[in-house]
């Protein structure tokens, strides 16, 4: 069996995490948001799929909340040395990672390959498949014009209001070959929407029409991980958009975002009050704590989503 | 004035850094080797105009003898994690001279122009130009077989036999424009050869036919500073390719090399006794202590090239 989870970044990358832990080797296919990856001084960097292999290699840094552990900033100081004020912070050994894909993907491998052959060396058992091999990019329309992604959210720490998201690219994009192959062979027996934003990191998967489409035509059930907890978001701009947006910010609020799509929503027990409207949308509920600290908690949300998926079956 | 010197890396950088402390502001142009130049996990390394850069600038490792001081190897030690053995060191603080360079020349500047940017940042007072702007690439013919000039340096550590050198692309590289602009305008009132390789530093900028044609109508005299001290190269292969390419490794050996090319040698006190064999080659001689190990010596070895230089005038 193929377990499909789609992640975004660091929420994301600790429910894969806890997945991999319960999951047996090959059972499981992290397809990766790829709508934040931008060129930087030439180097193709992808914030989610980084933080997806970060974590399941324990390279991560939980302190920080990004990029590697142990991680040292000599590369970023010595930019303006040379005449360059660097906005976005690249570490040394983050450096690598970026390094070694641009070179790849310009010898001609794909995004894929790149991340596959990157999974392998690391030792994971288990697949990390970008949503596609096509660029997709996600730019966030400002009252200060529309800004791509890492702009809006790096350069300008997401304080714009948002007025609206697109996904450049995606109507076109193809679904990875990896995650086509599986779902078209009827391989996939659950899918996992984890607790990432629900705009910019499942927005720009759910926007590729390969993926969108072999959701809408599943037979296994598909369930998500609320990233709302108590009206706020763990990390990131998730609540500051859904409020921009005019959705509600809590776990019912992603509810009804996802609404037609899941066939069950994991929620924080703070928010188990929303249970039954949550049920009128025809989305079942499990509750547990949601919050993943440690490696214990993140198993112990990957076995309610687990366990969600049985329910629904 | 201007005085041109023509170097290689790391004995020429030194030269060079010399000159800069005795010169005026403007009155300085270093013109630098790049057939060493290579590109390395799509980075385009200029290990001469870095040894330049560096050592004008202060930034420079002079225990080890390249690169720059302060440095960390996180980037290096974290590509074979990745799946990548790297053969070649990039330091942490390196990789932005590199990254950066290879982003400008990717926006379509040239490699004059992107040197003279980051000496302007580092605040060099004079001037720092690659030799051409076009490609030009050592090559070393060997038992092996012909070896990409890195190749043979540092993966091979210049172990293997050295049959000949080659220079691809500097029949058509073109003289880059701010030497050929200021040896057109007659602006040369002198010319150094810095002490290093005869055959692999300065023998690329030789093969450009704008340089060599210059250097040849040239009415301001040319004086060279010996590389090899008491039949020694300080650093580096000069010694050991002098030696397997037929030439006596001593200050003759290299007067010889560049007998009709040069006016007058600088020559180590050790080597004194060679004065009257290479005068006899019509090369006028200058004696002091060349190896430079600290400013005073930088800068005495410089004055010692100016003195040499009014002599031949």
């Amino acid at each position: 069996m193929t377990l499909v989870a789609l992640s975004g970044g660091v929420g994301g990358a600790k429910l894969v995490s806890g997945l991999a832990g319960v999951c047996g080797p090959g059972e499981l296919m992290a397809v990766v948001n790829t709508g934040d990856d931008f060129d930087y001084l030439g180097l193709r960097v992808c914030p989610d799929i980084d933080s997806v292999l970060y974590a399941a290699a324990g390279l991560n840094d939980s302190v920080r909340g990004w990029g590697r552990e142990n991680e040292s900033w000599n590369f970023h100081h010595s930019l303006p040395q040379l005449g360059f004020e660097s906005w976005f912070m690249l570490g040394d050994r983050d450096l690598a990672t970026h390094v070694l894909r641009t070179d790849w993907l310009r010898q001609g491998a794909t995004l894929s390959e790149v991340t596959a052959r990157m999974a392998h060396a690391l030792g994971l058992a288990f697949d990390i498949v970008p949503m596609s091999d096509d660029a997709v990019r996600t730019h966030v329309d400002t009252p200060e014009g529309v800004l791509a992604f890492q702009d809006y959210f790096v350069r300008r720490r997401c304080e714009p209001l948002c007025r609206g998201i697109r996904f450049e690219g995606a109507g076109t994009a193809r679904l990875a070959a990896p995650l086509a192959r599986q779902a078209d062979a009827g391989a996939v027996q659950g899918w996992v929407i984890c607790p990432s934003n629900p705009f910019v990191s499942i927005g720009p998967m759910l926007a590729v029409p390969g993926l969108r489409d072999r959701l809408g035509q599943r037979r296994a059930p598909c369930v998500a991980v609320s990233p709302i907890i108590a009206g706020q978001a763990v990390k990131g701009p998730a609540a500051k958009m859904m409020a921009e947006l005019g959705l509600e910010v809590s776990a019912l609020g992603v509810a009804r975002r996802y609404a037609g799509l899941i066939d069950g929503l994991v929620l924080d027990r703070r928010d188990a009050a929303q249970a039954p409207a949550i049920e009128a949308l025809g989305i079942r509920v499990g509750v547990t704590d949601t919050l993943m600290t440690d490696a214990d908690s993140r198993e112990r949300v990957a076995r309610a989503s687990l366990e969600l998926i049985a329910r629904c079956g």
